[in-house]
């Protein structure tokens, strides 16, 4: 008699996206996860006359993906979602968001905001998140409560007070991140000073020089409105791109979030310096920001992954909304239908989106020994009926609420719509609490 | 004792959106509904001391809304849901969705495709449809099924074949229309010609006077692509808006769908003659027809309503998802994020959409008097909390399923995120037959 090999979960009977290089599906498709990794995949038959696990799932012909790469969040805002719409970034940042952060982002708040979010993630598929605020600390112990996978780095700004000891204080922190989070199997670091706008080119540097000798992502906001480019070109007499350029702080461990107001020249530079973009569709729509030229830039080969931006200018999480808004945003601003297919849109959400954060080795696809981090879709509802095309409708018809089951790190953090590793209903009474006193502004 | 007066429904303990021409807000309100109308709304308390009922549900909390209003539809078109995507309207229409409609619509795909869509609709939050295809018997017979009230239409396109024999056949099929549901609390009819591009003068003539004479809406799509517009310029040397008006068929009682590209002129135009316009961002983005200049036409005062289009063009009937496309897509197209606020949009998908439909005086709006389509959402889920204001939350934040629970005419469709008018499972596994069959075009 066979002996079967023993495992932790056998998710069977579901249509197996895997996002491999050549898009396989596997259909009656199966994965066999032991302890974080997926140990093997293929026929639902095959597996599971190899293997046995204690928890075996029937998909029940839904849809096994990779879980989603967000690529650019400040999860602690979650505290502001709806606090101040429908006003530019400059107004909304100057006027609402930073006199609020002053008042109200403390250690406490910073992380009952960021439990919440991942609460979002989670329930609408996102498995990895890519982070940048304050108390970033909390942000990851709250991915770690939470069971999600998350690249934190403390937002640096520079103009608001004395440089020198801001950066000193902010690598302290940082230091106590990589410290804190070494054998961590979700959090890891980042170094994310917030922009050329708001930080010196001293501190750009230094940053970077920090970044590159801890080998760690460098993260920044770059060229996400007009206002910001015309500021730098009339401040310094180049571009954004051109000026962070010069003084040497883009290669292929950078990580530009927004970049809306490329010039062709600008592109050429990203392209050259392998420097990745966290393209961030709703919110840029939102705060009247522009459409990022995400076709050219995929014309040129640079890697574009997805990304929410905070959930006070979004104002949600769900990185289904992100991928179908990018991919019908490329068509119109572009006045073609053809560009940003169904299929491109899910690889940026996906591998490109790991790649984006230098983690594609073991995230972003569904193959043998990378992590299991891994969501299920029921299809069986009546917006996703009939099905010619799962692409299509992972792009043009799902949402987020269709995420029924969702496992990182070869564990189950959701099933069937309930998060299983947290109480969030003391999260939300817990941003409730928080929230009214911010609601007296 | 107080004797309490009996009603057949009372919801309370809501957060009461009236979208009365204030916007009035009722916190911890209630509605009391007797038949299909709305006797009475107020605060709880109040409401609740003075009516009793068979059914009195706790919203909890929730937020009580109009039903969304869907300004134009081709509801059995979910049968062809992702058979054919990005691609330009034009080859969409010609390669793909025309052959498969040759082939595959008929009496009882109609029917079940309809079904299918109002399944999605009531599930969404939608509880008035504007619909334009062929066999709108079965469209209309659907919506009674299901509970959701609709407006139906033959689309009549004159280019296929003789145009009198086609004309008149679809008079004949709209005389049916009108007999059949005379008495229908739900379903009206309307004169549908589809366009100024597959209709003749003639017919567009003819069937604006057949709309008149039965007091009837004349619905067609205009200026829904810059090819459209190119080519009316081209055979007849002005705008498809300046020929409609030309030949006498734009007044009150004419909807126009999709108008993406119109001249400054053309505003004038319709908003002289007081046409209603259906707004239909996600369809024009996916197809890459372009973005309607909503902001310039609100600012003429012209009446713009929001609609999915069908399914296959969009790819759901989500109208959360539009109400968000809308407004962010208006601010983005202008540069400007002070367009098209959260509570303009919020308006444009209820109130607006009903003056649309010429039904303002009937639905639209939670008041007294009028009848009873009202939604119920829950916003005790983390992508909802907290709560600063209501509106930007419906706009930015919420998704379809969110709605918790439907009442259209009196009647509770949904309760809990269950159907009771019929059966959706059902539903599914007839139109999965019918697109197995689709499948191998």
């Amino acid at each position: 008699m066979n002996q079967k090999e023993k495992v932790d979960i056998i998710l069977y009977n579901g249509v197996v996206l895997t996002i491999n290089c050549s898009d396989e599906i596997i259909d009656y498709g199966a994965i066999a996860i032991k302890g974080n990794r997926i140990i093997n995949l293929g026929k639902s038959e095959d597996i599971r006359n190899k293997y046995q696990a204690e928890k075996e799932i029937d998909v029940n012909r839904g849809v096994i993906m990779p879980g989603l790469v967000n690529t650019h969040t400040h999860l602690a805002m979650s505290l502001f979602r709806g606090l101040a719409d429908d006003l530019s970034l400059d107004k909304w940042l100057n006027e609402h968001i930073f006199p609020a952060e002053e008042k109200f982002i403390n250690k406490d708040s910073a992380y009952w905001g960021s439990l919440l979010s991942c609460a979002e993630l989670i329930l609408s598929g996102t498995t990895t998140f890519c982070d940048m605020y304050f108390f970033e600390k909390e942000t990851g112990f709250a991915a770690e409560k939470a069971g999600v996978r998350g690249v934190i780095g403390e937002g640096i700004v520079s103009e608001f007070g004395d440089e020198n000891e801001i950066f000193a204080n902010k690598m302290e922190l940082t230091a106590e991140l990589l410290d804190k989070f070494e054998k961590s199997s979700l959090v890891s670091i980042a170094i994310e000073p917030h922009s050329c706008y708001t930080c010196s080119k001293e501190i750009l540097i230094k940053a970077k020089r920090f970044a590159d000798e801890n080998n760690l992502l460098f993260v920044t906001h770059l060229c996400e409105t007009k206002k910001e480019v015309e500021g730098i070109k009339n401040k310094l007499g180049m571009s954004p791109v051109e000026y962070l350029d010069e003084i040497g702080v883009l290669d292929e461990r950078t990580l530009a979030a927004h970049c809306v107001w490329l010039s062709d020249a600008d592109i050429d530079v990203l392209k050259k310096k392998d420097v990745k973009i966290s393209h961030c569709p709703n919110s840029n729509t939102k705060l009247a920001s522009g459409i990022a030229p995400v076709g050219k830039l995929l014309e040129k080969l640079v890697i574009v992954g997805l990304g929410t931006d905070g959930s006070a200018s979004n104002n949600n999480l769900d990185m289904f909304s992100e991928i179908s808004s990018a991919s019908k945003l490329s068509k119109v601003s572009t006045l073609n239908p053809e560009t940003l297919t169904a299929r491109k849109t899910i690889r940026m959400a996906t591998i490109n989106g790991a790649k984006a954060l230098g983690m594609e080795r073991e995230i972003g696809s569904l193959e043998i020994g990378k992590k299991a981090d891994i969501i299920i879709l029921d299809f069986n509802k009546p917006h996703l009926v009939p099905i010619y095309n799962y692409y299509s409708h992972l792009v043009y018809s799902v949402s987020g609420g269709d995420v029924q089951s969702c496992i990182i790190d070869g564990k189950i953090v959701m099933e069937e719509r309930k998060i299983l590793s947290f109480n969030v209903e003391e999260v939300m009474q817990k941003v409730n609490e928080i929230a009214r006193k911010i609601n007296v502004l």
